[in-house]
């Protein structure tokens, strides 16, 4: 009952009908159509080829209920992810998908039961943050033709897989301008985790935005901290105990500003007065620290809206503008930064 | 075609065929089974005879692809959603359910497209946090046969339905006891909106605590807020300005607290050698507050967790224990309160 072989087909060809005339995989079909860079260039010249002169129809419309877009967290903690969220249900909305939210309670790759049930469910694309698959999990995505794109990646594996960001770098240059121009001069720097890339591109812009303006980073001004409220607090502690203190500093997430404050309230150094401080997410409690933190704002909404948007568009087998979209950070002054005194 | 009488039952009965025998609509049998109050007794005893002679059998097994649980809430803003969809995950992961998410934007019931949505993905239940649905709304979630659990309902319609909360008024009644233990008699209270049945309760339970200790609460120190931190500051700045202001206020979340914390600052008022403050909730960020917040904590993942065993319970034809259920809220004493000065 194997059935007879399908005619030369007509119009645009699925991935299966790619697959087969190009004589490779569905997954490695999959991967030209969702723009991954990691096939063999003959290959995806020749699939590509087909595409050009037949088309490429999408094997699969996502029906009414399996309209589900999955997001797939980290770790669901702080207002962080609750932005983020937001911005994936605002294009969720438009498009009338149900927004399915798994987190992965810290680990940094999902377990088997997970990709399974993606699997099983069928939404019409995976929104990865802050998390990355094995190699091995996002081909079994490819090859069932649901796209995956990240955002904020961490320097994990899959990094063929289209993403979203911001420019960190830029976010930290422009931290660095904004407290030199205050006359700052000893500015000390708490970064994120090292293995993070949007973590050492902070510390990388503001190390150029330093150099550029003639105040050179002094190596035991430069602490390396985790994100965490903890962390900045004992960061902040060692740098505001050293026998010449800074009189600034850029702490690399809003959660080590909260810990750098804490550090100040028990030293008795009041900022911005003896230390001025710069942080950088802009969550919305940031506003509401006393004194209302000075940070560089990262769009994290826009950048869940993003992701949304770059994962509907490969479900309708629309190509990407881009691989990377990179959003836009500012610099938001508040109350926290001021001339040294 | 129409399909031949069905022979008498054997074994447990679906709803249908309940409703069928019963005379009634499968929404009303749907009630029964689903532990609702709105059914006349009659017809609940009726069909209660029904099950106890032949037994209840659900319609519909979740299969693999639709092993969705709804979670819609009323704001995705702040610590506390993230809280309670934690929670909501835990025992979702426990029972491979994917979590779908959706909020309705700050308003108080969702619009056609979700339950038209709700209804296409036919999840296992829905777990609605701080928002109602209109009563049409539930009906249809009933004739579908997909149970509906209320998380901190906020006094809308449908109270039918099952739900969970925190002892609200208790943890008002322990403010109250805190601040008086420490020595305070002219205590003030900024509380949430009127219209909802938890704000309600600390308010009144607060009050109770304060008469029960002899100290009874004074019409200018009881003002009535909105659960918002803007909400919070404008009130304590009108206590702070008062001829004879408070000694201690008991802000009915942590929220209120936050903006308690900025008029004292503003004002000069220290926390809380000037005032002593009490907050409600227990966000993670109370404890990093400047001085970290003495506050009611209402085990919120802890509530996310018992509403999804609820949906899961009455999704697979299990009665529930109680229609509602009601989690306790204990006082975390930190470094915001103290003896009046």
């Amino acid at each position: 009952m194997s059935p007879t072989p399908a005619p030369a087909p007509e119009g645009p060809l699925t991935i299966a009908q790619l697959a087969a005339l190009a004589g490779v995989s569905t997954a490695t079909v999959s991967k030209v159509v969702n723009g991954r860079s990691d096939v063999a260039a003959a290959t995806r010249e020749q699939v590509e080829d087909l595409i050009r002169s037949h088309g490429y129809r999408r094997q699969r419309r996502p029906t009414k209920s399996s309209a589900l877009i999955d997001v797939l967290f980290h770790e669901l903690r702080g207002l962080y992810a609750i932005e983020i969220l937001n911005g994936v249900e605002e294009v969720a909305r438009e498009h009338r998908l149900g927004v399915v939210v798994s987190e992965l309670g810290g680990r940094h790759t999902p377990g088997q039961g997970w990709i399974e049930d993606v699997l099983a469910r069928r939404p019409v694309g995976v929104v990865s943050v802050f998390s990355g698959l094995t190699v091995e999990q996002s081909e079994r995505l490819y090859s069932r033709d649901i796209p995956l794109v990240l955002l904020d990646p961490t320097g994990d594996p899959d990094h063929d897989a289209p993403s979203v960001g911001a420019s960190s770098w830029n976010g930290g240059l422009t931290a660095a301008r904004h407290l030199v121009g205050l006359g700052h001069r000893r500015i000390a720097v708490i970064t994120g985790p090292d293995h993070m890339e949007a973590s050492r591109a902070r510390l990388d812009g503001f190390r150029a935005g330093l150099e550029l303006a003639g105040a050179a980073l002094h190596p035991e001004l430069e602490r390396h901290g985790d994100f965490m409220i903890e962390g900045g607090r004992e960061h902040a502690r060692a740098l505001l105990r050293l026998d010449d203190p800074p009189t600034a500093v850029f702490a690399c997430n809003d959660g080590t500003a909260v810990g750098v404050y804490h550090a100040a309230a028990e030293l008795g150094v009041r900022i911005p007065e003896d230390l001025s401080v710069v942080g950088f997410d802009d969550l919305p409690d940031a506003k509401w620290m006393i004194p209302p933190l000075t940070t560089i704002r990262q769009p994290l909404k826009e950048m869940g809206s993003a992701a949304a948007d770059m994962v509907v568009a490969l479900a309708s087998g629309e190509p990407l503008a881009q691989q990377r979209r990179e959003l836009a950070t500012a610099l938001v002054v508040r109350r926290s930064t001021g001339a040294p005194e």
